[in-house]
C-alpha cells in the first residue's frame, strides 16, 4: 500500500485528536526528531510533525487513524539508538513516547515492575534500589534510554554475560499493532507456554510490528558486591582462553568481560583526565558480582591467578575506586570516539567467541588497504564488538564526505562477508534500523526475508509502522 | 486445505524414500506412537505409520512430499509430554526423531553444544560434565526427554527460578518448515538483533511451525555445590514471603523452590519406601547452588534463619544424603500419582506468585463441590503448580469414565476462569498440545488466535504440521 504525505489538515485532525500541546511542528522538535546518535547526516530525515501521546488509548486512536489514512508512523524513545531505527525515512509522523513515563507498580513478591514505555532506564533503577531488586536488561545508555526503546531494539549492555539482554527480563509487552488494536503479549506469570511466543516476536522488532506502550519486567535480587580485574593481553585469544577456563573451573559466570584496544584505552583515559591504568594491545576488564564481597571476589581471584601465571600485565582485583575508574574509562569510549572525526561509522559485530581473534586480525588488514583506522572495544564475554572505522587526524586532510563513504563501503563490502562466513552477524545489539537493511540478504538470504515480510503482514497489514526498517 | 489419509501406496513411497527399515507399520510401533504420558485413553490415536528418519535431509524430503500430497505430519520425541502434543489427531504419519541422536560438537570456548533433535537430555548432561559445563534448559523428565521435544514445548523444569526454561538456552534451532525448506534461526553467536526473533517463535510451537532437527545450545559453567532446606508451612503465602525476602536480602536467586502438599509428600515418601521427613500442610524444598559449598549454603542459611524465627518445622540445611532423599521424594510424585487412579487429570497452571495462595484455596473449594481431590505440587518459585484432579480409592467405587469426565469438565469450567482473572495461564510448561485447544479462546481471545493462525500460515502454508494442535 502506498503511504501518503501529511497535510496541514492532518495536523489539525491530530491536534484535535491527541491535544494541541501534543502535536509539535516547531523547528526544534522536528530537528530533534530527525535523527539518532549516529553522527552521519545521511541518517537524518525531518518528519512532518511530532506527536507526544500521554496514554496508550491515544496511541491506539492515533494508529487507527494512521492505518485508515495510510500515514507512516515512526516511534521514538530517547533517540539514543545507533542504527537510524527511529529516523522517519518514509516521512509521516514521529511518535515520541516520553510522556508515557509512569512506573505503574513495583511488586517485590512477584518480582516485577509494571512500566509505561517512556520510563527512563536509570530512573527505574533508582526506584528499584530500596526494594533490593534490579532490572538486568539495561543497555549502557541507561542514563537516557527508555524501556520501550530498550525492548524495541532488544538492547544489550555491559552485563549480558551473566544476565543476557533486555528480552530475557520482559514478562509481557503491551503494544498497539499496525491495525490500531491494543494487545498484551505475555503476562505477569513467569512461565507460559500457551500460544506462540509473540512477546519475543515484538522484542527487537524495532517498531515495525507494533508500538510498545508498556511492559511488565522481571526483576532480580540486586547484587550486593562487585569485583573487577584489569589485565593486558597481546591478543584477544589469550583473554578468551582465560575467560573460558576461569568460568568452568569456578562454576560461575562473569557479570561482564569488556575489552578495549590500545587506542580506545588511551582515548578513554584522556577523556577522564587521567593516564591509562595500563598499556597493552588489548585491555580486558573482568567483573563478577555476588551476595557479598567474598563471593564477588572468588571468580576474579581465580582469574587473577591464571593471569599471573600467563604473566600478563594486571591491576586488581579491586572492589573500590580503581574499579570505578576502569569502568568510567570504558564507558567514556563511545562518546570520546564520536568527537574524533565526522568521518566514522559504528559497527556492532557479533561472533562465535572462538572466531573473534582471526576475524579482528583480518579486519585490520582490510582496513589498512582502505587507509581506515578501526578503534575496537566492546563486550568480549558475548563476542559482541564495537568498531568505529574512521578517517581521523592528519589522515582526514583533503578527505570529503564522498571519499569517506566510498572507503567505508569498500571496507564493509569486504568485511561483512567474512563475518557471515565465520557464523557471525552484523549487529549484536544496535539493530538493523535504517542503516543495515541493504545487508540483510547477505546475512539472512532472500528466502528468510520473505518469512519476515509474511510475519510483518500479520501485525501491520498496511505497512504503516516504521516503513523500510529492520526487515 | 483438506488433508488426506495415508494409503498403502504412500507407505511404499515412504519406504523407498527414507528406507524400508525407517518406516514402521507394526502393531508395537503404532501403539507406542499413539499417545504420550497422559493416562487418559481419550488422548490416544493410532497413526497410519511411523517414520524414523536418520538425517535432516530425509526430514526435508519427507516434508516436501507430505506438503505436496497433503498428508499430516506429527513429530514425536520421547513421548514424555503431558498435553497430547505428539498424538496424531489428524491421522497421517508420526515422525520419530530418535535416530537423530548425535551430539555433533561441544565447544568450551564458545560454550555451546551442537546437537541433533533426538539427543536425550540426560545423555547430553553426562557428555558435558567433563568440560565443567551444563545445559540448564532441562525438564524434570531429563532421563528420557529429547532436546528437540524440550525445545518444541519450551520445557520448564525444577531449576527455572535461577536458570529460566529451555528457550533461554537455545542459540539456534535448525528446522524444516511445512514447505519442506531447511532453515536455521539464530546462530552460534550469543547476541543477534538482525531480523525478527524467529528462533523464539519456533521454541514452544509444539511442532506446528516446523520440525526441529537440531539446535545449538548455550551452556553454563557447571555449579560445584548445592544446598537444600526442607520447611513445613501452613500456607503457600508464608513460604512465598520467606522466598521473596531471602532472595532480596541476600542478593541471590534460589536455583529451585519446590512445594508438595501433605498428600503428595506422603505418597512420594511411600514410593521411596521411607517415611515423610516432615508432616505439614505444605512442604517447601528450597535449593541454592554455587561455586563452592559455602556459597551454596549462604542463601539457604539466610532462609533457615528466617524460618526459625517464623517457627516453621524445618530440616537442614543439608548438602548430602538428606538433600538427595528430599529430591527423590519430590521427583517421584508425578509417577506415584499416576498409579493412584485412571480417573485423573494433569493440570499445569502458572500464576503471578502473589496470587497463588487465594487461587489454590478457591480451587479446593470448587473441587470439593465436585467431589474431586486435588493433589498439588510443583515449582513454587515460578508460580507454576501441578494439580492432579482425581477420583481415587473408595471415592472411585461405582464411578465410570463418563462420570469422571463430567466432573472434571465441571471443575475446570469453574477453575480456569479464576486463573484467567488472576492473570495466570493454564499451562506453564506442559503446553497446549491436543488437550487445551478448547480453552484458548478463554485464555487468549479469538482475536489473538487470528494472529496465531496468520503466523502459522507463513511457515506451514498447507497446514500439514501437527494439525489441530497448540493454536
Amino acid at each position: 500500500m502506498t503511504l501518503r504525505a501529511l497535510t496541514d489538515a492532518d495536523i489539525d485532525v491530530l491536534s484535535r485528536m491527541i491535544g494541541e500541546d501534543a502535536v509539535a511542528v516547531d523547528e526544534r522538535s522536528l530537528n530533534r526528531a530527525s535523527g539518532d546518535h549516529l553522527a552521519d547526516p545521511a541518517y537524518r530525515r525531518r518528519p512532518a510533525c511530532v506527536v507526544r501521546p500521554s496514554s496508550s488509548e491515544q496511541v491506539g486512536e492515533l494508529l487507527r487513524w494512521a492505518n485508515r489514512e495510510s500515514v507512516a508512523v515512526t516511534t521514538r524513545g530517547a533517540g539514543s539508538g545507533l542504527a537510524a531505527g527511529c529516523v522517519p525515512d518514509a516521512g509521516g509522523l514521529v511518535l515520541e513516547m516520553k510522556r508515557l513515563k509512569q512506573i505503574v507498580e513495583i511488586d517485590p513478591i512477584d518480582r516485577v515492575a509494571v512500566v509505561e514505555a517512556g520510563v527512563v532506564t536509570g530512573a527505574l533503577d533508582r526506584a528499584l534500589e530500596p526494594y533490593g531488586l534490579f532490572f538486568a536488561g539495561y543497555p549502557m545508555s541507561s542514563a537516557v534510554s527508555q524501556i520501550g526503546g530498550n525492548i524495541a531494539t532488544n538492547a544489550g549492555g555491559g552485563r549480558a554475560v551473566k544476565y543476557g539482554v533486555t528480552g530475557r527480563h520482559v514478562l509481557s509487552v503491551e503494544v498497539v499493532t499496525g491495525d490500531g488494536e491494543h494487545r498484551v503479549f505475555g503476562g505477569r506469570r513467569r512461565k507460559d507456554v500457551v500460544g506462540y511466543d509473540l512477546r519475543s516476536l515484538m522484542i527487537g522488532s524495532e517498531g515495525t510490528l507494533g508500538v510498545i506502550v508498556g511492559a511488565t519486567l522481571s526483576l532480580l535480587p540486586r547484587p550486593k558486591a562487585y569485583c573487577s580485574l584489569l589485565v593486558g593481553f597481546d591478543t584477544p585469544r589469550a583473554a578468551i582462553e582465560v575467560m573460558s577456563e576461569a568460568m568452568r573451573s569456578s562454576g560461575a559466570l562473569f557479570s561482564a568481560v569488556e575489552v578495549m584496544d590500545e587506542y580506545c584505552m588511551e582515548l578513554g583515559a584522556t577523556t577522564r583526565r587521567t593516564v591509562p591504568p595500563l598499556v597493552a594491545p588489548w585491555s580486558v576488564l573482568f567483573e563478577a558480582d555476588g551476595s557479598d564481597e567474598r563471593e564477588a571476589a572468588s571468580l576474579i581471584e581465580t582469574t587473577a591467578s591464571m593471569c599471573s601465571h600467563a604473566s600478563g600485565t594486571m591491576l586488581g582485583p579491586d572492589q573500590g575506586e580503581q574499579r570505578e575508574q576502569w569502568w568510567a574509562i570504558r564507558e567514556s569510549i563511545p562518546w570520546a570516539l564520536k568527537r574524533q572525526s565526522s568521518f566514522q561509522g559504528v559497527e556492532d559485530i557479533s561472533l562465535p567467541i572462538s572466531r573473534l581473534t582471526p576475524v579482528l586480525e583480518r579486519m585490520r588488514e582490510i582496513a589498512a588497504t582502505h587507509r581506515l583506522s578501526t578503534p575496537t572495544f566492546g563486550h568480549l564475554g558475548d563476542g559482541n564488538m564495537h568498531i568505529h572505522p574512521m578517517i581521523a587526524g592528519d589522515a582526514a586532510d583533503g578527505v570529503d564526505a564522498e571519499e569517506w563513504k566510498r572507503r567505508e563501503r569498500a571496507f564493509l563490502g569486504q568485511f561483512y562477508p567474512i563475518i557471515a562466513d565465520a557464523g557471525g552477524t552484523i549487529s549484536g545489539e544496535h539493530g538493523v534500523g535504517g542503516k543495515r537493511t541493504g545487508d540483510l540478504d547477505l546475512m539472512l538470504g532472500g528466502e528468510y526475508r520473505r518469512l519476515l515480510r509474511g510475519v510483518k503482514q500479520v501485525f501491520d497489514p498496511n505497512g504503516i509502522l516504521n516503513p523500510g526498517k529492520a526487515i
